[in-house]
């Protein structure tokens, strides 16, 4: 099968390749957004089907991206003091029950275990969408003086959520994911915790994913089962939808005194923990697919890329050899692959255009020549030429480049694609016709928040931390408003 | 509370420690094994029991052995060339009945989801107790030529066994594990892949569990649902029975018939491949506990050991400050930890003893007037002075020794506790009064291994790949055999 080739591929190196017929595989964005999603996830070999519907088969270079994600964000969960734990994966329903906003929040969409072999269940188990409850239970067990506070624990497990309709990384019933779940003594300590994991997730999200992402508060309708306050990090895809990319919650001491959890403080008195939690997950891969991707496929930020650079050569004598070299002195600086397959270079090309390698190294026998090599970035076919003695050196550098080249232009599509309304009218053509964020003021009441969802079909994303006034009545109801949001259509 | 305070504790240092009222709060093996055991998996905080029963909880402290025994593991698959993917957790009765003997084992130990939400599923579901099915389904979409051969993955996961008696780490109804699966073109590469993961397990056991195992391969009564062969593991826990710690599967064709896997051989003929399974669980954890643990806790192999070096102070003036540029010190070659708690250095020994950890630092005044500080080791108790300049050089190296140490123990008390029997009565002899492996002649008969669990209650645990010939006899009907079995009480 061949494919497109993207920008940069008919490279003087290789004037063959223009003789061949390069077909295109893939649906353009434009054409079909959703559908050139799914074949990017399919083509990329991200992941695969399964026999269960609604859950995915998370291939290879899909799981290496996971992991990836996991190895980083965990090592900023671990200098910044938490543990990692296992709970079980079910929950007796009746502890799923204590907690009266969480279960009216998740009962619709859990799986039941009701029989154990041959036998029925006393009393049927969820497998966990959350474990909230298991850590409250356990807490209960072991948090009985304040020198047992702060507990600041985290998880990497899978969980469920039956829902309805499904899309692979965005919404699927079984996804895998981390959940923070922490106990403090005080309210203050804990709301700073959820704020600190936040800005973990936000930093994670620019820096390593290079996506820029607006943090700010959830409106109450739009909170977490059972927490005080819920706290997000919003993405913008290629297609002006927004994506919640990670949640930070605080609860206040309503689940720990649900579950009954109690200390002695330093006065001998009993007291009352109050608690957090907080999660990203799988989700963001597809993030990282709507953020960045293009009509030649996967676009990964080095950061978390499987295969950071890798060699390409044609099959001319000699040149093989000394791609073997150029992959043995690259593996010392960052993730390569050398691709001894028998395929043409530019069906190569393609294969890691599509699979979103950052950069390429075109080798021809002109190039080994004038020891020097073609560097191609992936994310905007600038072509580097390099000497072959500064290799070591310059690919970390354009990796460098290439994160940052993919952050700018996020953040510069998002800029465009960010509108300010001032009235119901204006907000209503926005959304008819101009994909993107939207900001306006907020009276802060649930009434215009749902007015606008049925009215312009947006719903709130979040009150950013960073506040701009832009007006000062309320977008829905022109009474007086103080807090601007930022409205959208979102995944 | 107090605890008992191990070998070594007395040390001139702290001559004041002797005054103290120290209490053992933890059941002698001796006493009772299995209260020991249970006593170990608690105090060191290993776990917690959950409110699901059969499930545990795994605290940050058991858990972070399951990581370090992850990330050397994982290492020794990737350098083998096999990939992580992530399989649904949930298999479709369907799915699970298309191989009838694998279906036949695992049936009556299953976890059965039966709703989504409020509604009846059409097929019910069970949760993964193993994912040959699963993967099996997913290598029939994804090979079909030999050039998609071998495909070499293993997952990280937690898998469902409804037992009806459990064991924190040795039988839960959920139990974190590593599945490899591997699909191959030719059945002798299949078998060679089944041999070298069980080598990877015993090295893996071996060198850094400090585990001495004897790897063989099961009689056909003890093989894998579905297998053709099963190798496995097995090794000798401190009360003499047997633990089966690492297993690996070969199928032959059958899985690949019964799930109509095919692909295209290099003559452009259809052909079947020959599949793999194998896997080691956090069993292992509770192998580590029952092989080196003793009367004051747990004992850690220090290539697993979340702290391998603790130094530990008095409370006098300038002393914590030493302690400190040590802990700064070594934690550039090893794993350390500093406890700056309110608790006497007598507690701490006793708390780090418990905790298994691999060496101690003693530092009292005269140490630091001297320059020097003294070593523990945890294994032996052994007390080594070492200048304070030496630290970073002599640490490393005694790890080494306590690794070394505890293998050599371990292979010593099952050398003293490996048995010959060459007939039933002293067989039964041996089974009844010497807890340990026995070693025996079998002609292969399953009735005979029927008969010896029926009569003296052992089962057959390997034929060893190094076999030695004890006798020409079956130690059960007395006709001519030439296979010598490790046979044993396990758990």
């Amino acid at each position: 099968m061949k494919r497109k080739v993207g920008r940069g591929a008919f490279f003087c190196t290789f004037p063959d390749m223009a003789k061949e017929k390069l077909v295109k595989s893939i649906t353009s964005m434009e054409e079909d957004f959703a559908k050139w999603y799914t074949d990017v996830v399919l083509k990329a070999d991200l992941i695969d089907y399964s026999s269960v519907k609604g859950c995915m088969i998370i291939r290879p270079y899909g799981y290496a991206v996971w992991e990836n994600i996991q190895r980083i964000v965990d090592g900023m969960f671990k200098e910044t003091g938490h543990e990692n734990v296992y709970m079980p994966m079910f929950i007796p329903e009746s502890l799923l029950q204590k907690e009266k906003d969480h279960i009216a929040g998740f009962a619709p969409e859990v799986a039941w275990v009701t029989h154990g072999g041959d036998e029925e269940l006393e009393e049927r188990l969820c497998v966990r969408p959350t474990s909230e409850t298991l850590f409250c239970d356990h807490f209960k067990n072991i948090v009985h003086s304040y020198r047992d506070l702060p507990k600041l624990y985290n998880q990497w497990c899978s969980v469920v959520r039956w829902e309805k309709t499904t899309r692979p990384f965005l919404r699927s019933r079984e996804f895998l994911w981390q959940e923070g779940h922490t106990l403090h003594a005080t309210a203050e300590e804990a709301k700073a915790e959820t704020v600190q994991m936040l800005n973990i997730y936000a930093k994670f999200a620019e820096e390593y994913l290079a996506i820029p992402v607006i943090k700010g508060e959830k409106t109450e309708k739009e909170r977490f089962a059972g927490a005080e306050a819920t706290y997000t990090i919003e993405a913008l895809m290629h297609d002006g939808k927004a994506l919640q990319s990670g949640t930070s919650h605080y609860f206040g001491d309503g689940f720990a005194r649900a579950f009954g959890i109690e200390y002695t403080d330093k006065n001998n008195s009993p007291a009352t923990p109050f608690e957090t939690s907080w999660g990203i997950s799988t989700r963001l891969i597809g993030a990282i697919i709507m953020a960045h991707g293009d009509d030649s496929g996967l676009v990964l930020p080095p950061a978390i890329a499987p295969i950071q650079a890798v060699p390409i050569a044609s099959h001319k004598e000699g040149v093989l050899e000394k791609a073997r070299e150029v992959y043995g002195r690259i593996s010392r600086v960052c993730r390569a692959k050398i691709d001894e397959g028998e395929q043409s270079p530019g069906w190569k090309f393609a294969e890691y255009e599509m699979k979103g390698v950052p950069v390429r190294i075109e080798l021809g026998p002109k190039d080994i020549e004038a020891n020097s090599c073609v560097i191609v970035r992936r994310d905007n076919g600038e072509k580097i030429t390099v000497s072959l003695d500064a290799l070591e050196e310059k690919i970390p550098e354009i990796l460098t480049a290439v994160r940052d080249g993919l952050y700018n232009k996020a953040l510069e599509r998002r800029s465009a694609m960010t509108y300010d309304a001032h009235n119901l009218d204006e907000l209503k053509e926005i959304a008819d016709t101009k994909p993107g964020f939207i900001r306006a003021m907020w009276c802060g009441d649930r009434e215009c928040e749902e007015k606008l969802k049925e009215y312009a079909g947006v719903t709130s994303r979040c009150i950013p931390f960073e506040q701009e006034r832009i007006g000062d009545k309320c977008v829905c109801c022109g009474k007086p408003a103080d807090k601007m949001l930022y409205w959208g259509k979102a995944y």
